[in-house]
């Protein structure tokens, strides 16, 4: 008989509770504890119907826990980057050269709603909301809530405790200020901060711009983006810097100058944003981060997962899905410690995790930043556009044969994210060499001048691997 | 007339002296606060004659200061590595092909006295020792102090504030608890940490084994150093994992196993060191690790220099020249702002030290790290040693044509880490790829030889800047 835990999951997101339905299924005893209100039944903040991308790492994700159909209903398929230019003009720059691999645009709260249903459904699950994490008790995997609506304090404990608690997370602070242990930790803000506006449905309930795509206005330094939702409307996250900009967080302080400035860089934009002023100083600016850190568990007691764990910025629309694979990759380790008869060795496991996991979660935070500076300098770089426009025809023409450092990231889970980052940059890496270097001239056939990019990608990973493999 | 300011240092280690020295000299008034007592007057810790590698970058921040030869009175030349294997047999690999180049074995605190006699003769210095920061105002520069002899509290302030107060700088950990501004930060362990063991002087009171060399043990994941003191004594390092290890300092916990490990590993170590067992239970294990920041300034009124703002792993022996350059360079734009007339625009000051500065202080941190790996590997690789073979031929024979990574780093003042950093690691990459790929045949001179790396390493260098240029 297999040897089952009482599993304390501190953070109800979306890896939170993806993480207690696929434990429950496993017939552990899941608390899944949240300092929220439960979003099913309290109002969510007006206007801000936030979504994310949903790609086939998540997918794979939600299909293990059987969540999968329930969730493509939530889901607008967006098919490449729509680029919008100073005058409006518009190209669709699709993401792939396959007309099967496209992103999803989804409900945060509509999905994060979808996964506590079910995680309710389970006998062997108990929801706790307003349940706000103080400290965490890491040697005997116990932490102590603050009870928002009572004020109560209680402490809670379990066999172990699964911190989902977010980028800001309390479990990965009490590992912080432990002191007992060394904790690597970094924390890295871009330049840049966010601001959430929103584009309001038409009159006639339909979409006021192209619905399947994700909207890009790439301005060099400041870039504007746009995800539809399925009432109609779209959510658009403006990217800037915070300072040392004409145009900044700090200097648009006024109605006038956030105007000026949207008119003269997004004038197309700003005609489908009715609220834009109000919404710029009525909606907080968001800081870009990223987060690593290590060890992810102390003790055998206790393991973070999720953006407690990797936080990232969110230029490779990874974030949701890089957590969703940890839950594929924790139930896989689980699986073989379990067929071992080792279920309860969570030391053991924790530790297996880690040293299977963690290389991935560090390359696609480093290849979150990489976009970042890639997709502002979508329109500034000739050289960058004649690589894309290679690569998509590459795709188009031998969709069997060549995968985009993109493709592989967004559409090639069965390819670690590290094993994407060494391919996908030594990729990009010897076309734009090639490029450069005018060695894939107009004679060339296309299929010459992917043999050309196959055999130059090759000899730099040899290359680097030589170096790598003393280290 | 140029303005003079009133600047509070915190922190009277090497660095914060050096500066303390340099700020007076530029007519400042300085007030250098020490948590520690005055170690010109206390007895230092029995048995624990701590020392460094200065090489010329540091000896360039001593020369600006004007007491570079009274530094090197205190030197003990070290010409290379000499390596010891599991039998004790010795073999001396050079620094550098050129006999110029060697870098120094010195003091800690013989050097730290020195810099605090030369600070303490300049009428517009103050120093106060057995004060503790406990927190800094960073909006006014002024700090809170306990005294540890009285146990008050005090207050002083200036018109900046300079954090030299090493590796746990509390400057720093206002910055990173204020919470007011987004501060980057991140601290790296490594698995390994160090403990300090002593080779006596010899009856006669000469050294026990050669004076002029670095002497390294290296064993894979193991490590043991010694550096020679001016007393005939050796202060010898053990860099052993913490754990999952055989031996590890998890496991060395007993007499015999302390004995049993180092007979084993370092026989000809072990005759050198009498007290081995004593010391190793006695002397404290210390961690390795990197903590980088940013921004280093805040408000215009505070500055992290030195192990504050950029402590790294002390495998280039470049911890302490860093920190003496960052002097250096703080000293050129305090030299350009001056020449301005904006000897007191800090604010701006600050930023462009930054902006000067941290790129090679980000470089200096990794080649530390890259170089933990190789010093490990020295004996590992054939590979490697091939690369050293060589490239010690190429700096005897062609002296001014060719300059290995380490003499980049630690010989050649005039060019900054993070240059070293690029070519250097470019010209590793071509060698090692070269002699893999066996393009660097028997049947070709050294001259041919060296011209077929310059080759590799120009387009490698220029590879990476294509890529490099996009970001």
């Amino acid at each position: 008989m297999k040897e089952k835990s009482n599993i304390l999951i501190i953070g109800a997101g979306l890896c939170g509770s993806l993480l207690a339905l696929r434990m429950a299924q496993r017939g552990h005893e899941v608390t899944l504890v949240e300092k929220r209100p439960d979003l099913r039944k309290e109002t969510q903040d007006a206007g801000r119907s936030i979504n994310l991308a949903l790609s086939d790492r998540g997918l794979k994700g939600l299909r293990l826990a059987g969540v999968e159909e329930a969730a493509k209903k939530l889901c607008i398929p967006m098919h490449g980057r729509m680029i919008h230019d100073r005058k409006g003009a518009t190209f669709l720059s699709k993401y792939s050269g396959r007309t099967n691999e496209y992103i999803n645009s989804i409900s945060r709260p509509g999905l994060n709603m979808l996964l506590l249903d079910k995680a309710e459904k389970m006998p062997n699950v108990t929801l706790k909301f307003n349940h706000g994490c103080k400290t965490v008790d890491l040697e005997n995997a116990s932490a102590t809530f603050k009870k928002y609506d009572t004020n109560e304090e209680v402490t809670l404990a379990g066999d172990i405790i699964l911190g989902t608690d977010g980028a800001g997370s309390s479990v990965r602070k009490s590992m912080f200020n432990h002191k007992k242990f060394l904790f690597s930790f970094s924390q890295e803000w871009l330049t840049h901060g966010y601001k959430e506006i929103s584009i309001p449905p038409a009159e006639d309930g339909g979409y006021r711009t192209y619905i399947n795509a994700l909207h890009i206005w790439p301005r060099g330094e400041d870039m504007l983006i746009a995800l539809p939702n399925l009432d109609g409307s779209f959510t658009v996250t403006l990217f800037l810097p915070y300072s040392n900009s004409d145009y900044c967080f700090d200097t648009l302080t006024t109605r006038e100058m956030v105007h000026e400035y949207f008119n003269k860089e997004f004038p197309d934009a700003v005609e489908l944003m009715p609220h834009l002023a109000e919404e710029f100083f009525s909606n907080p600016t968001g800081p870009l981060g990223t987060i690593k850190c290590s060890p992810w568990s102390s003790y055998g007691k206790t393991l973070l997962l999720g953006d407690a764990a990797h936080a990232i910025v969110p230029f490779y629309g990874q974030g949701m899905n890089a957590s969703f694979e940890d839950v594929v990759v924790f139930d896989e380790i689980l699986e073989k410690f379990s067929s071992e008869g080792k279920e309860s060795h969570w030391a053991e496991i924790f530790q297996t995790y880690e040293a299977a996991r963690k290389k991935d979660t560090d390359a696609i935070a480093d290849l979150a930043v990489d976009n970042f500076h890639e997709m502002k300098e979508h329109t500034a770089s000739p050289l960058f556009q004649k690589k894309r426009k290679l690569e998509t025809a590459f795709e188009a023409e031998f969709p069997e044969k060549y995968y985009s450092k993109y493709s592989l990231v967004t559409f090639n889970e069965n390819i670690t994210y590290s094993d994407a980052l060494h391919r996908g940059r030594a990729q990009d890496k010897a076309i734009l060499n090639l490029i450069d270097d005018g060695k894939l001239p107009d004679s060339f056939s296309l299929e010459e001048k992917l043999e050309k990019v196959k055999k130059e990608t090759e000899e730099i990973l040899h290359d680097d691997a030589v170096v790598r493999n003393l280290k």
